[in-house]
């Protein structure tokens, strides 16, 4: 923290305080601009469906920040991953059991996929002083005063983009959430009249439909019924926080390549010295570093989340032929899909924005007059040029802007060819038995 | 404009003058080469239509050219702007009424894509000033005499091209409007004939199949029937009109590269000064700016335009495997059909120009002896060879002439794979009903 | 012809004496290793099919080489031009009579384009002397000694590789020729005794069978046979005959790139003075000039070929599901198959040789010291790594070898979409009418 | 071999004494780097499948290594290649008689890629000598003290990975080699069972089965069972070592580019002299001859092994939909199907990662100040960014992340076209005839 004098981190002290007074600050002050900061607030969402159990994340050093064995978050995440693997392992026994079709195979995935993502979260909490550290070192030259001037001109502060797109998405999600109770409780109203149940509450029918696998061999009572819609709602949300994550640290890089852009606007056609050039190199250069240790560090999360979109949105697709269903259940379908369209299409954008800023300043380098060329000058330029500052799925592919076109390419060519496969699937809410 | 004298100045502001002079004046004065003079024509046909309603756009000062609140072309722009809303709304509840299928979704995105085009040119229109200033900033060394001399040898001049683009292109789109009324004329017929109608004329009868949704609505006289037409007129020639456009600005910026290009040529084998290649580098990266400009500008538009008419032509294609009509419906169908690939290929051929005489100068560059390299020739060449001064539909895809290879490829893929889904669909002129 | 002592060029000026004597000379001088030289005798194949229709390709002096209108060989290729030009028409009119189908559009596809290229390789003639130029001027200092001591010793002229490919693909050519008379005058014996026929010989018959759209109009005789069978000799051979003259040219270009390449591989290690990079600087840029050159003038033949090509394969492809003939007939067509893929992979082949000899100087210019280092060598190595030095299809496509691995693909996919479609066609050998 | 003093060659000169004292030796002396003492164990099993056939290769100088006809070891793979040839004609010939079919193609296809793996593998033996003194021209600076410091502190020696990786897959492919016998032995004691044969035994029955084509020529008896399983285990693990192979070469050539990655890794920071960055640069080429030596002699093995792996995958996938098998049966076809996969993903892997490897310093020379900027510093930094550090198979493909990604949506694109054709095929253990 290169900027604060000691009045200064007592009043930062303050901040951190309590949970009340969060929203409050969180407001007014925007004024530290490193990506800790910024990130703290999604991290803190991530931590209540038990991801990323690190603490201090509202500290103002970074350096204070670790992951502590002995912590509530540890625990409550240790738990988590405990119950959701039992959960997981009885839930694709019993889908074999029953006979793996092709919405089966889709929900196997789907445990699999948000299982492992859990774990993957818990090996980048172990690691993420480090990923902290890196971001640090970054963005030291940025927080200085001549980087300072243009960002806040702009208005749009890093820690505004990150938790706007972080607690939108989320909000998008909690509303697919209501949605789809509201469909499965219609489903059951249906289904309770057409079977005419008398024995049970809609609720009850509810829940025992929602977890056939787990009540299958567990009492029905409160206790359970809560454990398993927690641990269904951290499953859910955690599909969805893949890509918050994704969005946040590549917002935390592109924004670096920003400021460093708009400096380069600022002495457009001035004659700079030397020295100017070299200083603009090194900044380049330690965000071109930074965006290397993110993809060495987070190319698998990159690659899952991808991986696992395509794969839902291939399969939703294809769902989308075949089904009428009531208005509820079809509303929370369409919103569904177009939300996990919504979403990896972001997330896309905005990994790929980070490739797009890294090559911007070219333009302007060029329009530099050739009297005030230099080896700085060419080395930046070749960097810049070259074109290789961008994420990746562990390098399968870059996150480039015509990756988005290959990919709708794909997956239309794919439902093209799968036309031909659709065929009428029963309604389940017509389906009288349980288990 | 460095060219122009106080008198030069005079004799061109009698050029602006009456409508009725404008041919005469068109011919003989193709003096002026800047992108303002050689576009204004085409301008004035899109404000036919209603689109980008600027003023002042014959005046040979290109400052003078404004976006105007207080001017007929806004309030006619407006007027069309809501009618349009008003019947696209209407149009699409109609056929969401009438049960969604292939044809009418593709009636639904065509109508969209219009209306949104629409709007568009609108914002275009307001950033007009801006992109003649960009145009402007760029064209101003190439004015000067030592361009004009090989650029007037040559003798195709910028204004030339533009104009004979764009006229000739909506000419054929013309033919085309005359096929598609004589078709459905003529299928007119067959129907009065088949439903043995005596009670409406030829007429009464064309236009009420036209536009059911609205007569269904509103009274049918001349009124309204004129209203309709002229509507129908504007969104068809706005949808030739995108194209046009790109045509139009693709050309201004190829035209500065070809004539850099003609004077590197006349320079072949003569060792220049190093100031020589210290313009040639200045006015090459002005062009670069120029084309980095336009693709931030007109991306969207770009994009749109791309993404439309692939989309027009495969549902086109797919039609064409299953309709056996009458001839004139047959003549209308594949003459529209091949308009609309002639066109797009036109379209993506010019932009992906501007990549190609981009990159001309290479092989003259490396001619260049190294006796006389220095600092700028370095970067010239370095800046030349790069090949990243092109345009872009956003960054999703980029105009070279390999996309027009990816384009077909993937339409035919597309097509084969479509060929299963075939069916025959009902003659629409036996259909006696209205509504 | 910078070698040529005037006694050298009177021994040369025996060589183009006469045709008997021709196959002797041809064996034995190899020393001349121009392109105009090395290609002579390709062009006097292709003049046999009417096409390039140039005089004096066997005399030493290039510049002698020229289009003349008074000449046989013109008069020859318009009277082919024109012939050929009623048979298509009459013939695409017939197939259309007939009810167009795959087949049939195919045999017009074939028509169309091969009196295209007969049209082209016109405007080629036109040009010859042009090309040769072009040549020549790329030539004149690869005919140096430093460059024909290294080329000697690799044995293998460009003579030697141009005539050995061209006359090897017609010999290939002429074979399947043999196989397609001999296939159907098996499918005619077989149909005469099918069909009962006692008042027609069996060449009669064949005659009839293979050009009805001719004798349907015209009356039967030697003389109409005679023309047929020579319009229809010239048309194959000039499908065969664009592969041929396109491998040609490329490896008149490839082979200068090698003539380099080996050059550099000579003085491997050495210190080598500043104007020898120089030097060397400067034939690999006029090796570069004749690579654009061919490829601005001879790309749309490559587009061409390429295309109808593709186009034929796949529609072979795909008959070849479904057929079960005669044995001749399936020898036949599954000749013809393999040499039309072997003849397209070839002409790729070759075609991206070009591209992977200029790129082959780059690992030798790597492991040249830092101590001579200097302007002409950091040029060249630019040069050679920017790959740019390539032919391609008008820029739709390059000729690069992943070019063949993406046709290949793309070939696959259409042919396992196209499985659902394969239909029994009825065997047309017993078939008994005529017309 | 510059560590080597006299005694230190005394004493290595033991390590390739008798065969059971190797693995003793195998675990302590892993101090020799080079490539020839790694692959050395690679190539022994290799030889044991008639692969290879070069003697010395267990000693420690490679000089001494070199293909010799009067050898045991090619007198064995002579008798291989000859009885495979007779074995591989009849068995062709059989699946012809019996009508091909798409399992019958896939193990003709099988056949004559194995074979030719051969005969490759013999025509690899002769250059052996060549290869490794590619190897050792490299390696010679990589042997020094200032290299083998940083990789000795890393752990994992190159003979370790090598030897591992060759070894884990022989060790799966025996595994699956396992379960295809005992699968087989199920089926023909179902098959027994069902036929009612008493006049044979099980192993009888077995063999009969396995190589009808043969023992419908030759008398059953235990010699010819003994050779045809001996051929048939040769041919089964050829396939898989042509991988392992691949994968070895690939870890040789990876390796000098990791040592060169951490030897600037420590130096990071600090002012090298010119001469430093001069020595870098020779070894960096060094290696980057080393791969394109390794693409030239090996890039047609790249293209058979992938081709083949990518035409077996989708075989195997196209079955995997369509079988319904006894319990031993579907397990040997999964594992046999995931180790494919498994197997073809490594190769790919590893063969791409000499590319990740050769740009990985780029970051390094970025950071380096500019302050030591120089000539050699430059070049190298070009040398490296060019990215044409890769093996590709014959330049129709490079061996890059992206490759994977490329073939795996071919691979589902071909399959989901596919998934119409799917028929189902009779059981053959019920089949009771055997020839």
């Amino acid at each position: 923290m290169q900027t604060g004098s000691i009045d200064q981190k007592r009043k930062n002290n303050h901040w951190r305080g309590k949970w009340n007074r969060f929203g409050r600050k969180w407001g007014m002050r925007s004024v530290d601009g490193s990506f800790h900061h910024a990130v703290a607030p999604v991290l803190l969402l991530g931590q209540c469906f038990a991801l990323l159990p690190v603490v201090n994340i509202f500290n103002v050093n970074f350096r204070t920040v670790r992951f502590k064995l002995k912590s509530v978050r540890f625990c409550y995440t240790m738990v988590y991953l405990l119950l959701t693997g039992i959960h997981c392992t009885l839930s694709i026994r019993w889908y074999i059991r029953k006979g793996m079709n092709i919405a089966y195979f889709a929900n196997c995935v789907y445990m699999g996929v948000v299982y492992l993502s859990a774990w993957l979260f818990l090996f980048v909490a172990m690691r993420w002083r480090t990923v902290l550290e890196a971001f640090a070192a970054c963005e030291r030259s940025f927080m200085q005063d001549h980087y300072r001037l243009q960002t806040n001109a702009r208005g749009v502060s890093l820690a505004w983009k990150i938790r706007f797109a972080g607690f939108a998405i989320f909000a998008l999600a909690m509303v697919e959430d209501g949605l789809s109770y509201y469909s499965a409780y219609e489903s059951n109203i249906v289904q309770i009249a057409t079977c005419n149940r008398t024995n049970v509450t809609v609720w009850h029918n509810f829940y025992l439909r929602e977890h056939p696998h787990v009540f299958h061999l567990v009492p029905f009572n409160g206790f359970t019924v809560a454990v398993m819609e927690w641990i269904s709602r951290c499953m859910r949300y955690t599909w969805t926080y893949v890509d918050i994550f994704i969005i946040a640290f590549c917002y935390g890089a592109q924004f670096r390549y920003e400021q460093l852009f708009r400096r380069l606007v600022a002495v457009r056609g001035m004659a700079c010295p030397a020295n100017f050039w070299h200083e603009m190199r090194m900044d380049y250069v330690a965000v071109s570093e930074l965006v290397s240790f993110l993809d060495a560090q987070f190319g698998h999360l990159i690659l899952l989340a991808c991986a696992n979109d395509m794969y839902f949105i291939a399969t939703q697709l294809f769902n989308g032929f075949q089904r009428r269903r009531a208005i509820a259940s079809y509303v929370y379908f369409w919103y569904s899909l177009l939300l996990l369209i919504f979403r990896t299409i972001l997330m896309l954008y905005v990994g790929s924005g980070v490739y797009v800023a890294s090559v911007s300043p070219l333009q302007l380098l060029r329009n530099v007059s050739s009297k005030n060329w230099g080896i700085d000058l060419q080395r930046l330029t070749d960097e810049v040029s070259s074109g290789e500052n961008v994420l990746s799925g562990k390098q399968f592919f870059f996150l480039k802007r015509q990756l988005i076109l290959a990919m709708a390419g794909t997956l239309v060519t794919y439902e093209l060819v799968l036309l031909d496969q659709v065929k009428k699937i029963p309604d389940s809410s017509t389906d009288c038995s349980y288990f």
